[in-house]
């Protein structure tokens, strides 16, 4: 613990709601985003943190690397009971931890009822946790240490620590939690250091995406789904839009029209620029999809409830002339982009617009993270686009220099084989295209499914609402249910 | 599978009997020995097995490192019973994988009754399964990838690799089997790789000997106590032993003396000279106890039924002067090096003579494997000699330019808190100093612990003798009925 920063949050906040892990085709998969949202009615006002930092080693798994870095955390202490209090521990994911910390409100509104001190432990190469500075995207050399494997090993590695160091935690039950591949981490922390956790929350976890586990049509249709729940002529009018551009595409004037007509900041001008575009729509729906939340929340730029409801009203006309539906599409895409209607122009890089999160998760898809995903333009509002391992794998190359090894996850981590498992939810939003991916059945009497029909992404890990939909407060309800009984496992084995 | 090689196992064939994991005492942690002994009743007559060859990436937890190494399996399907008939698969520990198959005659023994086929996997870096050839053990960053995590990666890919190649293998269930440190795998396969293995025998595993979980004075208290039971003025006279060779050590004259009177090949002049003396003397009563059977089997040199009994005839008298008693002591030791009478002089660098085996478990224990000894010269019959990390660690990086990390094994692998695992049988030999580091009592239902008050080093994984005690031939049979529990656990879960 080499230095400590007490930090207030602030009335509102910065909220880490969605993450777009892949991108809508093969080749723009090293794309992906982040969306920071200010939360509407924060209820963790108030509440302080302290930050810390801790030596860990960058191999884990190896002793030729001797070197350390210093992996932030972030503990709130303010309810704990000690001593024997459990600990909520968040698997930090791919971003920097302050924004989980701030944005994990379920953690903060049930502390006081478990007596919890709450960590937040930064994941390794993202936020502050570089393991080599500035150096550390530089080659593979340098990214090799990257691994969902290291990140488990860190955490168990400061759990022993935080146990043996902080006076009162040495008998604390520990509880994983994380959202996202967050949430992936929570589980596979919870299989492969059961000691250390005795369960996990794993919300919006999409564990089952590798290799074959789950049809690669799946994310699609349900993105396609919630546009067609949400209007009338909606997925419709999304489905012929892409026949439209492309006739669009085929002269210098048309190009000129569609890029006016969507107030691009920069021209189309070659069929890059246009497949760029195409991807820049597809990973908007997507992310309306993810973020389909039921009270107004405040993205990069604000969104209003149910966004996709409001998107759906400017597209109930999908049988209109190309240049009538592709200036809805703008309306459409203009409620995502620009709500306050202060946007001068859109981007169309802005989905994956480079940061050091972007660059590390691109890096993870590139080696063990290969989630497959696909489209026919049949089932799904997107255009056709079969899932090409050997295209996504020379991708990596150029990017990166590796390639994917994409049977690792499941060699490692057991794919649909986890029975010999226990204490573990699985939570999945009914729209949340990620929920494709997801453990949405129970697999035994301690892994446990939680399905919330009307959740987006990781919905029930963010502070209770007024408007939430009952699906997730019964969801929250039964996962803290859950994870008192853990805790009073716990306390009886240790009896 | 590149090459194959159709091997018949000889009439009489290799064991390997013991292992002595660490030496007598921490200044001589570096020294380790393997015993090679011939069966006396060998029942592997006639089986066959075939030699493969699988690429295995060097690094499983990277991917800047991509290149690949051949690991050496071997498989025995001649009793197979396929489709869907069980796998039996030898973890290999640290040596050449044919020791391990043509000696682990309990497997050999039981293939028939379960139809099973018989897989012994390489462990890297031992055997044929060198990562780097000639260079796997030059320098650090050549050794980097000599860790039990690498090894358990290995296993679960080539499992993997034999279940989707192999006819009538696709829903073969698998378990592990190992004995020594390869019980350590086996147990360890079982706990990260439950979707692997539905189960595992681990035999004389002490996957307890690390940090404080056990007392370090235990294992020499157990070898204490097996020359104790063995012969009256036996362990004392071992115990005497010590202060009259240093005061041999104070005069040339009287060093010459001793190293006459043990035939030493090269005669001890230094301080050095006497203190490696002293534990080659530990190493060998260490070894008497690991393989303490109770019938002749013929190790480097031959040795008789109850070995430790029959040394135990030439110390019977503790309190006669320093001379007698060194000869006597002589020719208790000459039992185990020289027991057909052909051996011309004893060399005391013999238990710790060099092979690539002694050099992979060497770099082995100075990182993960650490496991505290000591003796206190007054439960046990050694010299006192304290349990030293710092001056092992200050070894290690002398030998290795590697310091161990004590207190990894345990963050990794629970040390105590197993609990949540399941379908392990902890076998342990009452004789056997190891089983002061192992599992001796019951966790759980399915977490189960064996004793065989009469076993030395994982007698239970031999072949049967008319001579074995039946606190072994109940063992086998406890260990058969658990195994085929998994499998039919395993048959109810697939229907």
């Amino acid at each position: 613990m080499a230095s400590v920063v007490t930090t207030q949050l602030p009335g509102t906040n910065y909220l880490l709601l969605a993450l777009n892990l892949l991108a809508a085709c093969t080749t723009s998969v090293l794309s992906f985003q982040f969306i920071s949202a200010r939360q509407a009615q924060p209820s963790t006002a108030g509440i302080t943190y302290k930050t810390y930092y801790f030596n860990q080693k960058i191999d884990q798994f190896g002793f030729a690397e001797d070197s350390t870095y210093k992996q932030r955390y972030l503990i709130s202490d303010d309810h704990w009971k000690k001593p024997g209090g459990p600990i909520l521990f968040y698997t930090g994911n791919e971003g920097d931890i302050a924004l989980f910390c701030n944005n994990t409100g379920f953690m903060w509104d049930v502390a006081e009822e478990f007596g919890a001190m709450l960590v937040f432990a930064e994941h390794r190469y993202y936020g502050e946790s570089l393991p080599f500075g500035d150096l550390s995207f530089s080659d593979p050399k340098h990214l090799n240490y990257l691994t969902s494997e290291q990140a488990l090993a860190d955490f168990a590695v400061l759990l022993r620590h935080l146990k043996g160091t902080i006076d009162g935690a040495q008998n604390s039950p520990v509880i994983a939690i994380g959202g996202s591949y967050g949430g992936m981490l929570a589980a596979w922390f919870r299989m492969k250091y059961p000691h250390v956790v005795v369960g996990a929350l794993a919300a919006s976890a999409p564990i089952w995406l590798f290799e074959d586990l789950v049809p690669c049509n799946s994310y699609y249709e349900i993105v396609t789904n919630d546009f067609k729940k949400s209007g009338p002529g909606c997925s419709e009018s999304i489905s012929n839009s892409w026949a439209a551009i492309n006739r669009m595409a085929e002269t210098g004037d048309s190009l000129l029209w569609l890029s006016n007509a969507f107030h691009l900041c920069s021209p189309l001008k070659s069929r890059e620029d246009v497949a760029a575009f195409k991807g820049w729509l597809s990973e908007t729906w997507v992310n309306l999809a993810m973020v389909d939340y039921p009270y107004p929340a405040n993205f990069l730029e604000p969104l209003p409830a149910w966004p996709i409801q409001v998107v759906c009203k400017y597209l109930k006309n999908p049988k209109c002339g190309d240049k009538e539906l592709l200036q809805n599409i703008f309306q459409a895409v203009n409620v995502y982009y620009n709500y306050t209607g202060n946007a001068e122009c859109l981007n169309i890089s802005q989905t994956s617009s480079g940061s050091v999160s972007d660059l590390g998760w691109s890096y993870q898809a590139c080696t063990e993270m290969v989630m497959p995903l696909c489209s026919d333009g049949i089932n799904d509002m997107f255009e056709a686009q079969p899932w090409d391992l050997q295209a996504y794998s020379d991708e990596c190359y150029k990017q990166w220099g590796v390639r994917p090894r994409d049977t690792w996850i499941t060699t490692m981590y057991g794919g649909k084989n986890i029975s010999a498992h226990s204490n573990i939810v699985f939570s999945n939003g009914g729209l949340d295209p990620w929920s494709s991916g997801g453990v949405n059945e129970n697999i035994s009497d301690t892994l446990v499914a939680i399905v919330i029909p009307e959740g987006a992404h990781h919905l029930d890990l963010r502070s209770n609402n007024a408007y939430d939909p009952k699906s997730v407060l019964q969801a929250r309800a039964l996962e803290i249910q859950y994870m008192k009984r853990w805790i009073e496992q716990y306390k009886a084995n240790k009896n």
